[in-house]
């Protein structure tokens, strides 16, 4: 999408050949700078310390690095190693696993020497899949937009997004903001309420970033407020991404999504979850039990860094000292809260059902 | 209550009988400082401000700006013009309006000479009262954390609070903390999870500043995380405060406590909420529609300040460059998600008929 007016993807083969750039997301939205990946510890790195983050762009990240490794040693044993080291970056993003195990199974039955061209070819094909995933969902999730528009007497269609499931969660498009960026190159009178998402605040440094690049209206509040909006019919449907989804309906996502959820119910605002199929963990029923919640340092919490009225980025302390804290990223939000799923296939319930009838091979029976 | 093992209070009468001094708390977590307030300008100024804040403190701080209004010129022109500057610092917290109307109603029909003496005496018998009831909350809202308590097979009583009701929002005690320190002074294990409450962080820099103060073990948590962790069992209830409260039992408080009431209740979580008479406007039925909501400069959503490593305070950009922001300062939580209502005059259910039982003479019949 849109950078300064020159359009990127989130993640790309160098011209070189020899390594993979990305976008480098700890920087933004204070900074617009790329880095290089050359080796596997360099992609595991990335995903460890959210330089690339989002569910489907940890999935294609991690696919590149298994190309990284490849380039390195295309041994087995580098391929097992490598495998290891990339699925313990992040617990809860199912896409990851996904990723790892579309690129070992390409890879293992090759011979060693043409390990490296496959390995770079199947995830440059894994990249194309993603934008092409996130593209239909988005022209499936305009029809909800262009629905809602036709329902509105006057003023934009206002739809309140959680976290960052834009274009830099994924390769290109994103999945929460596809349909958002349809509408808005459709003409359509539309306006984003991005909640910032503390602790690591990627609203308010990405969503707000990338959709005021690409010039859609947005408005960036505290978590705190979306209940609000929806008390006084100023949100006419949410939108939210999701880091796995289980095989009934259950939403993982970013933590805060399932308190978004119960307000939309409360008020009859329509509540829906945009996912490419990778993100569904077909092995999974309950997500609340089931799905492993990552708790992550609580220094996220504590600190925060951003840009000073002269320009030099300070990272300054926010809580109490002395005062302990905890940090979790990841909530659920039960299926029986969520309208309706949208994906590359089409829309569907919140329920087994209705995702078997758009994955019936992937469906358990 | 304890700052660094002494005794303080929020506001009290200068030693020099001339002024009023108290904690300014938009330096706190940082710095410990007090300010003095020598006009009714001062005091007008320290509401907005927010040097004192939360609705109880809002009364008692307005009732002295009356006090130096009179120090400065006891006729009935400034006694009417202290009142329009002060009612116009802050809508919400209704506090505000009845601590100036009880100071009118006292000082009006007095002669100017002796308006002075007698409305620094009511400010501070308003102030003694605050206590009181604090107080008065805090042993009635003690028999719920008894019997949580009582419950727990083991591992302490879990609390959640939103924003910061605690001693700093009053004269003393504070309204949803006044349970909780009473029941870690009996020898109650309570564990607080304080949600930091953006975008002034009041539960970040208050809450957990205080509770650590008295000693009194506390987490903080993003505003994000309270579903999750009723979800999984690890709240045992959840004490608020209120900005104000209709006559059925609607309450206006610091914005997301309806996002957390909702939370409570899809988890069969007690929501209670700790309120002193004065936060009931008893001309008010529908909260939703009918409490006026305090929009804030955008700035507190833009910016924030905190504690560097090497010890400055800056204040920090952390929003895209050029994305709009909105700012809404209260949310309303209908009756219907609330379990009960702890004032000084014990728990009632969040009804008309509820408040009516404890307060028959102020109810409308």
């Amino acid at each position: 999408m849109k950078v300064n007016g020159g359009l990127y993807r989130t993640i790309w083969l160098a011209d070189d050949g020899q390594a993979v750039e990305i976008i480098d997301q700890t920087r933004l939205p204070h900074e617009f700078v790329t880095a290089r990946l050359s080796s596997v510890d360099d992609a595991a790195r990335a995903i460890v310390t959210m330089q690339t983050r989002g569910a489907p762009l940890i999935g294609i990240t991690a696919a590149y690095g298994m190309a990284l490794a490849m380039a390195q040693d295309p041994s087995d044993q580098n391929l097992e190693a490598s495998y290891a080291k990339l699925i313990d970056t992040r617990p809860t993003a199912i896409n990851l696993r996904w990723a790892l195990d579309q690129m070992r199974h390409a890879i293992a039955p090759l011979e060693t020497k043409v390990r490296r061209r496959a390995a770079f070819d199947r995830a440059g094909a894994m990249a194309d899949q993603d934008i092409d995933r996130c593209r239909r969902i988005g022209a499936n999730g305009l029809t909800l937009i262009e629905a809602a528009a036709a329902q509105k007497k006057d003023g934009p269609v206002n739809v309140l997004t959680h976290c960052n499931a834009g274009w830099l969660a994924t390769v290109d498009w994103g999945t929460a903001t596809a349909p958002i960026y349809m509408a808005f190159d459709k003409g359509i009178d539309i306006h984003v309420w991005v909640d910032e998402t503390r602790p690591r605040n990627q609203g308010a440094a990405l969503t707000a970033w990338e959709l005021g690049h690409h010039g859609v209206p947005h408005t960036v509040i505290a978590d705190n407020v979306g209940g609000h909006l929806m008390q006084h019919g100023l949100v006419d449907l949410c939108i939210t991404g999701s880091d796995r989804t289980t095989a009934r309906g259950d939403v993982c996502n970013k933590i805060g999504t399932y308190l978004k959820a119960l307000a939309a119910h409360d008020n009859n605002v329509p509540f829906y979850v945009a996912l490419p199929g990778p993100t569904i963990d077909w092995t999974l029923d309950d997500g609340v039990s089931e799905i492993p919640i990552e708790q992550r340092d609580g220094v996220e919490v504590r600190e925060i860094s951003g840009r000073t009225a002269d320009g030099r980025i300070e990272t300054i302390s926010l809580v109490a000292p002395g005062s302990p804290v905890a940090n979790y990223a990841f909530d659920v939000t039960p299926a029986r809260l969520v309208t309706g799923l949208i994906t590359e296939r089409g829309i569907c319930p919140a329920s087994a059902d209705g995702l078997r009838r758009l994955y019936p091979q992937q469906a358990k029976t």
